[in-house]
């Protein structure tokens, strides 16, 4: 067939996945190459998911074509991977991740393609399982399908739901893509046992030959059953036995995920399968851009605005942000405090850890995607002496609340949580919102909650996080840093400082924005007195007895809910007779939809002119 | 030997395990059973977990005596299991359990031979992880142990640590011992898989007959690699591979755990390995007391006073527990209601709801300890138009918190939470309390929290918990139902109900202590107004509205910190103006210790009398 017979969709005008099966597989590969070039063009303007979108073009394409959307149902594992299925659906992603945009995971009120929705990792088998019991009690019939990327699979909440699904009789389809990479690096015996997964593992069944075997292996079964080296030699290069089989699914793979022939025939097996079927992947993270294939780091995973020729990126911020600056401080920290070590659950590149990860081998950990698993080894690595470091994004610090509270804080064991992206986070909208941890953490005793607004604090901070005050939390946001040279001195425990002295209104405020804060008051000459509360629990109770004798109080912390450190200041101001009025701005106890951080903040005003406003009304 | 010589220990005098080696196997096995008796004669006085300890007798014996725990370190996984660990290590537990007394768990405090505590489940691989990287890191040598149980292995967190112990270098000897039935049944692939473990599982090498076949199997290698049926009979009845070879393993076993002699060999042999290693132990959990051994159902996991002869429960109240009367209530909801489906992980029997499980074998799922699972699993049951009823211990509900806002609250998907052993829970102690559910509750988006006082308003709030409100959360305690027939009435959405209309005083009181405190008003002739606050999210608007008219409001909470309601009622009356007094009574932010309901209630002074007193003021 001659390239002029190739037929090419304009990717803007499709409506719904049907035109794929009037294509042949030529016509499918050029669609798959052009709609990279899409998704190039619209991730190096809006940012968002790049590489891992880029992989699964023809495995998306593959499914559209061997599956009805309409009637069976998928689920994407983060979501973050389902561009090409936006297309493919008949959506727009000209606005992908911007304010009243298309949204850059799984969203159920944009198309009744999505039939859930999810950010966070690992959620994809159970909901299928849910999906799947309810079709069985309807006693109706269509395919539920688990895609799902190899560091999401060897987490807790994957692995209960892999060995439930495993055993009941509830089909699913769960296709494995493993690209290799994922977030960071995959760790464990998990991704080890992936590596081994031979490349040549099509499925045949002679009975002659299966009888002959069958007889010849009688004869040595009994020797067999005794010799532990046979058994491992025949497991790993023989029968390539996977933790899939162990728990009772058939596999169906590897199969190359960008050979859209060779998958269709795979679904189309594991449509014919009658218990739950793991349908083995392999694609190239990146695929097609050469800058995001090369990528080991992560680099590419997600992005901001770039320049697609050159792969540079554009308005890299000049200042640095507030993860580069904890990398710092920490590694500057863990060179003179031989008793920390750093442990970051599959988030060392996000978190920008990575020089402080290749400075210290030996002290820092990734255990992949396994935040419960990060605190309570920490736990153990507490009570042995050494003072963990745990680095964690606030909005995956809500999956190990349960280990931080039973087996870290109850037993007041010292550790460190830098809690990343603390506050809002901007485009990735709802399920990355990191708004919720600082109430959560008021709910548990013995937790030391705290939020620096300089550099220099955060540094003090991180110092007295290792003076054995049990868990010390240190939050900051997904921002820059303005620059601020000042002097490090040790911040008292429990204490906030005093950034301007004035009368009548006192503005307790919380974390980075404070300086902004204090410029705009200086700046207006205004007559307030304004505290950097970086101790949010336990409060400063000597300043907090000052704040008596002001006819105003204003609680600003826009990095997270009401029912955290505004409440508590607010009741000890209740409890201490305090008559005057108190305003609280906060973010509001709901889930906050995809917008820049500083449309979040108009919205619902909490910027530097709406303290302003506060403090003049 | 002659019984005649056989010594017998004095357990009250034991000191340390030393005296363990100087023993005979015969005189291990009369020890064993002595302590069994001695186990039955103080758990049938003070209640506390019976059968686990009476199968872990010869393990716990065989573990002391095979390593030297004042340097090596054990968790027992969950803690529940380690009363012999405690008799050997010189404790009492005459006052097991009690107030000041030693402790149901493994307790730091108690012991230098306890190296880290646990309540939870699941949680000993990955302290076991920590332990080993700092023994490591320090260059020292000594073994470290995770004893964990057939129940517990199979949930997220213990997968999570098996993936990163199997895959690191840091050794750890895993014990599972497998009694075939934990707290309700193992469900799920991996307990299917454990199943098929042979009884012959030594592991001979000779060089040999190794040689030989391989050169054997070197014929069939091909052909062997093409054949599913051949591959998947070898992999089940050949080579036995569990989940723990595919993860990098050694493991040896299974190994009787009644036999010390031949534990002995098998740890013997643990240390030796110089890789992280599985020792698979066989017991029968309720060992030498017939009627635990009998139990399928879990009724002699937890016990309390019985008599040892009859095997009757002594005192065992005439009142129905909350737990009953909410298996009845949904049982009949279920009946004329076919979208419910009720969903509990591993706590069937301890939420007293076999009947109910029994009744609807298609539309209940005991997930196992998959608590991360039960939620996700249900918001697909959710989307897919079911109304999931979840069963859960507050304690547990803890694990589940990330699920619970990600995967349901976030898409306000409609389910019930059926929250159990909700507020102080007693002898359980520190690891069990259900006193932070409803404040962690308050910090996420969209959930409806509610408690009632009678059985009637329990049946009103469970009917209207499926009426399209989202996630509604419905709490109760671990206590007795006050016998109390009062028709059924329908509870408006977001109301109180008002149940003694008084002057000056106002009391808001939240579930079933508030029956308690309006007998004692009536009984006392207090002029106060006695609120039932059924609804604790959303508050009653209206009735908040009428405090404002009473010169004290005394908000009574028992069953929960200040965090939660009693904090929001108080902001929100503040926010109304409210210039009155408010007293919170409420247990306080911290970890509560073990001792009886009533004696926690007195020493928090939350009690009938402390109520009266407060209004008397």
């Amino acid at each position: 067939m001659s390239k002029k017979q190739i037929r090419r969709i304009d990717i803007d005008k499709i409506k719904n996945p049907e035109f794929l099966n009037d294509l042949s597989y030529e016509e499918l590969d050029q669609l798959s190459e052009d709609i990279r070039g899409y998704l190039l063009d619209i991730t190096s303007h809006n940012g968002g998911h790049l590489a891992s979108n880029l992989g699964t073009v023809e495995a998306t394409i593959s499914l559209c074509k061997s599956f009805d959307f309409t009637k069976d149902k998928i689920v994407f594992d983060v979501g973050h991977q389902c561009y090409t299925y936006k297309l493919l659906t008949g959506r727009n992603l000209k606005d992908l991740r911007k304010k009243g945009g298309t949204s850059g995971f799984q969203k159920m009120s944009e198309s009744p393609y999505d039939h859930f929705e999810a950010g966070h990792s690992s959620t994809s088998i159970s909901v299928a399982n849910g999906f799947a019991i309810a079709r069985d009690l309807n006693k109706e019939n269509y395919n539920v399908i688990a895609f799902i990327g190899d560091s999401s699979i060897p987490n807790g909440l994957s692995f209960e739901a892999l060995n439930n699904v495993g055993a009941n009789n509830h089909k699913v389809i769960i296709v494995l893509n493993d690209n290799n990479m994922s977030i960071s690096k995959p760790v464990g015996g998990f991704a080890k046992a992936f590596r081994k997964f031979s490349t040549s593992g099509v499925y045949l069944q002679s009975k002659n030959i299966f009888t002959k075997l069958f007889n010849l292996t009688k004869l040595g079964k009994k020797l067999l059953r005794k010799l532990t080296r046979v058994k491992n030699w025949l497991k790993k290069k023989v029968l390539n036995i996977t933790i899939f089989d162990t728990l009772g699914y058939t596999v169906i793979g590897p199969v190359d995920g960008h050979y859209i022939k060779q998958m269709d025939k795979a679904f189309a097996k594991a449509k014919k399968i009658k218990n739950s079927v793991v349908v083995y992947i392999k694609t190239i993270k990146g695929k097609g851009y050469k800058f995001a294939e090369k990528d080991v780091t992560g680099e590419w995973h997600g992005v901001s605005k770039f320049d697609v020729n050159t792969g540079e990126m554009i308005n890299k911020n000049a200042c640095a942000t507030w993860s580069e600056q904890y990398n710092c401080i920490l590694k500057d920290e863990m060179k003179i405090n031989p008793k920390i070590i750093t442990i970051a659950p599959a988030t060392e590149h996000g978190s920008q850890l990575d020089s402080l990860f290749k400075n210290f081998p030996d002290r820092t950990i990734d255990v992949g995607i396994s935040e419960e698993h990060a605190f309570t080894m920490s736990g153990g690595l507490s009570a042995s002496g050494y003072h963990p470091v745990i680095s964690i994004y606030s909005t995956f610090l809500q999956r190990a609340y349960d280990e931080l509270s039973h087996d870290l804080a109850r037993m007041n064991l010292n550790c460190t949580i830098l809690i990343d992206r603390a506050g809002l986070v901007g485009n990735d909208g709802e399920t990355h919102q990191g708004l919720y941890d600082e109430a959560f953490m008021f709910t548990i005793p013995n937790i030391t909650i705290t939020m620096a607004s300089r550099t220099s604090e955060a540094l003090s901070l991180l110092k007295e996080s290792t003076c054995n005050h049990g868990v010390f939390a240190i939050r900051y946001p997904r921002e820059t840093v303005s620059s601020c040279s000042e002097e490090v001195k040790k911040i008292p425990y429990g204490t906030w400082k005093e950034e301007l002295l004035g009368k009548e209104v006192a503005i307790v405020s919380v974390g980075p924005m404070t300086l902004k804060v204090k410029n705009a008051l200086i700046e207006n000459k205004a007559n307030v007195t304004l505290y950097n509360a970086i101790y949010l629990r336990p409060i400063d109770e000597v300043k907090t007895l000052e704040l008596l004798k002001y006819n105003k109080v204003i609680i600003y912390n826009p990095y997270a809910t009401k029912e955290g450190f505004a409440n508590a200041l607010l009741i000890k101001l209740i409890d201490l007779g305090y008559k005057g009025k108190i305003v609280c701005m906060t973010v509001p106890n709901e889930f906050v939809k995809q917008a820049s951080i500083d449309e979040q903040r108009e919205q619902f005003s909490l910027t530097v002119e709406d303290v302003l406003k506060e403090v003049n009304k």
